[in-house]
């Protein structure tokens, strides 16, 4: 399994994932600041990987806290969540998994626990989200394998991995699972610009696997699509709303609008925490906009004149219209999504 | 207007856009081996500009003949015309410039011309070719300007501009004349991978023009589409077929879909030279496919693991369908095209 992230005594540690797939090196964050700054730096991305950074980050700060009391404990606290919270914008696994944290804490502090008692706890919930992750992964996995075909083309966009999670991955999950399931399975993987997460991560990690992969870039999907190499489409997903919209990568509602004219399935797979009912649809999720130099540098060259503009939105909001069924650990939820949704919610309860 | 290609006593001198936009370097080609390498190198592309740079071959390799007659020069006009048609398969332009040279030679030699005029008629034809290029991409932009909104984006892919032509530019050229009519036009550049034609080339030649230009990765498209911002597409061709299917820089077919599903009407901008009604369709045009290389490295460095699968099709077809208008020299003309066009030949026969 790739170590996308451990706790270990001295702190947090995360494989550096802006030096993949040449370099297999390691970051040690030993405070929540720290955390925060690989968060932001991308050192650790992908939604489910960033809700249980985050909530290691809030366990790391507590157990440093010199707070006597929880009670004392309660004002840094709160910063530290914020800091932890304002690192990326669109992912609801972050405020999920901190918002997790903070009804631990609250539990905790109504109930009188001491700081020694309130570090444990909340190391404790975040090694707890850490398995999970991995659990939900595989029972997606195991859903969405069946879905796969027999054998052929599966396109993937992003890196929805190993490296995404705490391990096993969510699409990548899925197409592990078919492969295991014994299907003949040959990925393409969307290079993924501006920070080619399929280029370098996805490539990186089905290779170490075994699996077929071919990187194409992103503008070669329609092409495939119509030569008949594309089979299915297996997608992350950073926030799905209470509509069945959902905000993945920058490029996703692009393949889902390509794979809906060639009538090509297109799923989307994504552990429950992924799910925001408090979103009503796909426009009230907030887009994150990162810096021009993603776009416009790499490895340190200038690819655009200067002074040219540039637009960088991390993510798109693809419609639920276009999507084929959703994958996740509880089981695959089809259209109408705010229903199915709905009814798993209240089965799962 | 900037010097796409050059004749000059010394040869052919080219910018090379494998440099631009950073560096405004020139190469000269001191025989027609050397006008072969620029094309295959890439040092000039761009299918009306591929056309006459091996017209401009055809007359340097003539020039430098040592035969003594038209007739003895036969064998060595076939062996220059076969390595500068092997350059590159998809654009027609190349085909179509390298006919008319021969055309041009047969009519010489059947006439009994000396090897003198064999070579100076041959580059007179090249340099009309040359000036026939820019007066088409003029008269393409005045009837092209039209179509174009008011004001509001417009969004195109590769770079079929000046730099893809003698000058002006085919779907460039539409845009320049949009802005020329007083139209208040911002272009969205796709970046164009893995070339990056559109970062580099579309993005430098407009803004050096002072037209608003903001550069996107390829698959940031659909997302823009979705919010509006995209008034119009427009993109050059390489290769026009019969029933008005068309292969371009590959990610123009994916565009064409995306603006179809947007309800946003989709043009393609290119000289009559570009058309081969010998092609019945767009399955009939042969794909170039270039090195992984231009894939898997930037500027020397290596993006992916080492030995992954690689796709580089330099060029992907559009079917008729998704084409509002095929704009040319000649007038623009609608579907169904395999009319519009056999009609337009007929006109103007």
């Amino acid at each position: 399994m790739i170590p996308t992230l451990a706790w270990t005594p001295e702190g947090v540690r995360f494989i550096d994932q802006t030096k993949l797939p040449l370099e297999e090196s390691y970051v040690l964050a030993t405070n929540y600041e720290q955390v925060a700054d690989v968060i932001v730096t991308m050192v650790v991305r992908g939604a489910p990987a960033i809700g249980v950074s985050a909530a290691y980050g809030v366990a790391l700060g507590t157990l440093q806290s010199t707070a006597k009391t929880a009670s004392e404990f309660v004002p840094e606290f709160s910063r530290i969540c914020e800091r932890l919270a304002s690192t990326r914008p669109t992912a609801v696994n972050l405020f999920w998994a901190i918002d997790r944290m903070k009804r631990v804490f609250a539990a905790l502090l109504s109930a009188g626990a001491t700081m020694k008692q309130v570090q444990d706890k909340l190391l404790a919930e975040a090694h707890a989200m850490y398995e999970e992750d991995i659990a939900a992964c595989k029972a997606m996995g195991a859903f969405g394998g069946a879905l796969l075909p027999e054998e052929g083309g599966v396109l993937t966009h992003c890196n929805a991995g190993a490296l995404a999670t705490c391990g096993y991955g969510t699409a990548l999950g899925v197409i592990r699972s078919a492969v295991e399931q014994g299907k003949r399975i040959h990925v393409y993987a969307d290079e993924t610009r501006p920070f080619l997460q399929g280029a370098r991560l996805t490539a990186w990690e089905l290779m170490a696997d075994g699996i077929p992969t071919t990187v194409i870039c992103d503008n070669m999907a329609a092409s495939l699509m119509h030569a008949g190499k594309i089979k299915a489409v297996v997608v992350g997903a950073d926030r799905i709303a209470a509509n069945g919209d959902f905000a993945n990568k920058i490029g996703t509602y692009n393949v889902a609008i390509l794979a809906k004219e060639h009538g090509i399935p297109f799923y989307c797979a994504a552990p429950w925490s992924t799910i925001d009912t408090a979103t009503p649809n796909g426009d009230a999720i907030p887009i994150e906009e990162r810096a021009a130099k993603e776009v416009t540098h790499h490895g340190g060259k200038q690819l655009t004149p200067h002074g040219v503009g540039i637009c960088n939105p991390a993510f798109d909001v693809t419609p639920a219209k276009y999507v084929t069924a959703i994958i996740t650990e509880r089981g695959v939820l089809r259209a109408p999504y705010a229903e199915s949704l709905k009814e798993m919610e209240l089965i799962a309860g």
